[in-house]
């Protein structure tokens, strides 16, 4: 099995012409395709439709070059938009295919990718414990697909998952259930602590017996060292992206993952490439969130009290900024909102590299 | 003479506690004082009020220590309020004072400060040849002031200036004058623009014969490699501080700079330093803008077109975290708008260290 | 001939779901579809994507149940989307449709509708000469196509136009063209404005004499009162939609005008019913800008100093609240940007009404 | 006893221009302040430093011409800034003076104001019972010192009262005290919530038994028609200004109140007008909140999902739309954030009006 990781720069959220160049030269393989993760230039925040409107041009383009609906189109490939690319952050697509066309038995572990979907939600479900456990389950069956058996083996795990609009709340309400926020902007942050605390569970970074709705997005000491989670209003379920390293997958490409001690903390770039010898940066996906403190480094910052720019944009512009400086590339993975994603103020980094050959 | 350069964190716009601290133990000396230079927590755009409100509490503060009027503190101390703390950034003040109980005729050149006032300008003078021959002037005095003979042993220049209103350009309009734009977000560009190539005309960076009102805001080849100027909505006059290393100063801070060639360009900050020789970061002070041409190193950056936050919130945010993920260290006076300071998305970048003694 | 319109809400950019509920119980004819007409909810500025998305999707849509290729449907039917919800405007769609189905000869002139486009522009025509007479000419065409004869009898011409984006400014000056600006939010402003004087020369509202380069967007004596333009970064193109009342046509629906003298001119909707009779209202469309002036009604506004929010998203909001406070609904066209459109402040409002019957 | 009231525009949040002219032309009578209300031109959310600013501008000025310390005169005088001045309306000062120079025993009661102040709150004080309570007997005290007895008689209680900063939250924290919630924008709406309850309380509009902590901004059946509360990060108690009808008053100025039953409730004008016959409106003050069912009179609004501009300032625009359409006058007292203040969407709104004489 082989995974191969392309980088499409876009001119916009409905920008296909990567896509389709790559198309027409070879390079891409629609057939092979098993997650698109996305940055676009929304403000990564509750009405931000750039994320659907990603979703819904690169779906329609992989339903006509499979020749299959779109419905089945979306139960092959995860579409994963993370908005927001403040600072100097670039939007652009990283595609995941995986093909079986390589060599048998490479000695080395290579980068294996697997995918799964939770069911859909009812609103009153997310941010709680259903969410909390679904998502596990669609985590295990993802790693299943991947051929990946050990939880150590995992460096990252991508979940797009839903959020609450007025409209979610008031049909919940309706029929006589409870939300776990009104506040829509707010249930960003529960569903992807919710969806983060999911991971943690099936890696066995946490222990069941600790979590119940209460822990959510209020007990910070759980959280996952490899989940990166993204709330957007375009689904109601959580689509789940595997990544890690296992026998049997070509090893030119592998992933290594540290964790961000904090906003500042660029070493974690170089703790995580230490593991996997030379090669060219692939790709680089890192969470960002604002530290619930008020500082970093005795530092205060001012994300929370801004009213102007959401605490989510700040933190991706700085993050950005912080490996942007490290790495000369800006066409960074960097997601906002780190709720249970590595400790307060900090979060997961992941970073794929190509061997030289 | 001696240079001292205190940097104080502040919990908002108006919070004097930590001056009043240094006050009491000694470590500030108001009689002393020639420039406070401060990072406010606004939106460093026309409506950031935090800018004048400091200034406000400030000038005050300092009247009230030194029992002089406001009015003549303003001729003695140049108060530069730069706002904007995106990203990370910490808000803080940076308090320069000039003494003369120092040891006769140091070896070495030390960092030298002095500062000039040009006249109150009319609306119609702001972004035009006007206010470049007036700064120019003032630099060149400022320098005199701080005994500093060669344009080469200028470091930093750092200039407050004002910016037009829809109030100032009605003014204008109705004595028959026109302004250089009506725009009042813009004429921050103009106003900083203009600022920059009196201080390259002072420093002999550019060509008196190359300006002309048309080449502000348009000739981006002409700039500055030392200017650092900032729009402010308090004042109708520019303000001026000029910092290099002069004989007959102590040496025990001494200041350098480079210019950053583009938003990620932290390496800047190693040149600079490379010319100090070791010790303590004291101050760092650099320029942030978007890059006109849309890219950085070949990716395309979106600060210009997103209409919910200024593309100079985007740089400061940016340029933040790539100088705060070298140092680890926040409170950084990162300044937006670097129209004529340095090449088209980079700018002057300034340093001062104090050696171990 | 009759032309029809429906109004529809919408839960988001691409919310389909009134539309094909309208199609189910047979409210919706597509093939007698002329133009739609939205309010979307992005910022109606630069980076408002809202636009391009409902447009996608509405195409995609018209194009399936006309069974026409998309770019068929696009020469069959205005998409003229215009973001923006501030205040409590409602995010909906109006649907032109225009049958033949009906008695031969009414006496009464009724609602007339026709729809035209221009070429596509460069980058460098937007906001010029040329992007005003190939306005004009479209006008006239779709005047034309609507059987409307006598300027007089249009009461509101709708267009979209481009903006320019730093993408479409960089490819003009690789080929040596220069752009009416580089600043990509100003430029909507001179797309419309351009527009808006096309609209006036079309219907003898200005002399062509007066018209060049230099007035658009300056010389604001000249403007239209029956011009309503919007732009987006979705086209390249002026997409045109003239009504009017003509003969021939089926009068249960009429449409009549008039002109807001600043944001609070309420009454401009009452003088506009006053020339059509009793009957319920339809549709309402309406132009918001903050008047260049700084004051309405001898009061200061902040709108251009506000650079947190742009002035085009107040205006909106306050002319929302002023026409929704008349009418007690807030399902209203009322976009912004009103260059040309009107005097400084105020700007062309339409009404359109159903006689009882 | 007179009151009276002065309306007074201003250029920036520090413009004390109009105050002094009407100083020097005998206008003004510093000694007889008991309340200045103002609107100011920040985003009336957490980092709205415009609030402090003028606040800080008006009582030094206050305390220049009364001779006193400004710790005296914030005992002497209520500062109430409002931050917010969207869509159209205009920043502007409401001074009220007291004085007793008028003829005995008019027999119309007339305008009465009383003003008091709590103690100094606790973080964890803020958004709870303590809040609501202490409110509740200052709200007496303040009626007391205007000579009104009955409840019935008070038409208006404007209440300026405290938020939670990160900072605030972190101070409890240490003291092992939890507040009521760590958001600081939404600590505002608790602390305008409990601040309403109060006034509430203390004119028999809630029963004392139906509250609780938990009511606080959940059981919005319980409100207040008289209230209008306003937070901001500048003061630690509440401060209260009670305006009502009384004997013994000046009847030259009188006021009257109704409850917006929604944001465009524009009526509710002419219901509280009605009451009080023929005069000039002097004042205007009204609250804006959207509607938490996201409705308005069944038109989906997007204040609650957007983003980007936070939903209170949406709110103001709309009813500074409604209302300025209806009076042709944009310097009105529109307040964001009507916890507990009116029915859901709608809220309180008081008028003064001066009788022909």
């Amino acid at each position: 099995m082989r995974t191969r990781v392309l980088r499409f720069p876009c001119a916009g959220p409905d920008d296909l012409t990567p896509l389709r160049d790559a198309l027409a030269d070879g390079r891409l393989h629609p057939e092979r395709v098993v997650a698109v993760l996305g940055k676009t230039e929304g403000n990564g925040c509750v009405n931000d439709f750039t994320r659907a409107f990603a979703t819904s041009v690169l779906k329609r383009f992989f339903a006509e070059q499979l020749a299959l609906p779109e419905d089945t189109v979306a139960e092959r490939i995860a579409f994963v938009m993370s908005g927001g690319t403040e600072g100097g952050l670039s939007p652009h697509w990283l595609v995941f295919e995986v093909d079986d066309a390589v060599s048998p038995a490479p000695e080395q572990p290579g980068l294996a990718a697997g995918i799964a979907f939770t069911e859909t939600f009812a609103p009153e479900q997310i941010g709680r414990l259903d969410q909390v456990r679904a998502t596990a389950a669609a985590v295990r069956r993802a790693m299943a697909e991947a051929g990946i058996e050990r939880a150590g083996d995992v460096h990252y795990v991508q979940i797009k998952c839903p959020l609450l609009t007025a409209a979610r709340c008031e049909q919940a309400r309706r029929r006589g259930a409870t939300v776990a926020t009104t506040d829509t902007y707010e249930s960003m942050g529960y569903s992807r602590g919710a969806s983060a605390l999911g991971v943690a569970l099936a890696l066995g970074e946490v222990d069941e017996r600790a979590l119940n709705d209460a822990a959510i997005c209020h007990d910070f000491a759980l959280w996952s060292g490899r989940a990166s989670t993204s709330a957007g209003i375009e689904l109601m379920r959580n689509e789940i992206l595997v990544l890690g390293n296992a026998p049997g997958w070509d090893p030119a490409l592998r992933i290594g993952h540290d964790v961000m001690a904090d906003a500042l903390d660029g070493e974690a770039l170089d703790r995580a490439r230490a593991t996997l010898g030379d090669g060219q940066l692939v790709a680089l996906l890192a969470k960002a969130e604002p530290s619930r403190s008020g500082e970093i480094r005795g530092r205060r910052h001012t994300m929370w009290d801004d009213s102007d720019i959401n605490a989510t944009r700040h933190a991706r512009a700085l993050v950005g900024g912080v490996l942007g400086g490290r790495t000369g590339d800006l066409a960074l993975f960097v997601s906002g909102g780190a709720e249970h994603q590595g400790p307060d103020g900090g979060g997961p980094l992941a970073v794929i590299v190509e061997s030289g050959s």
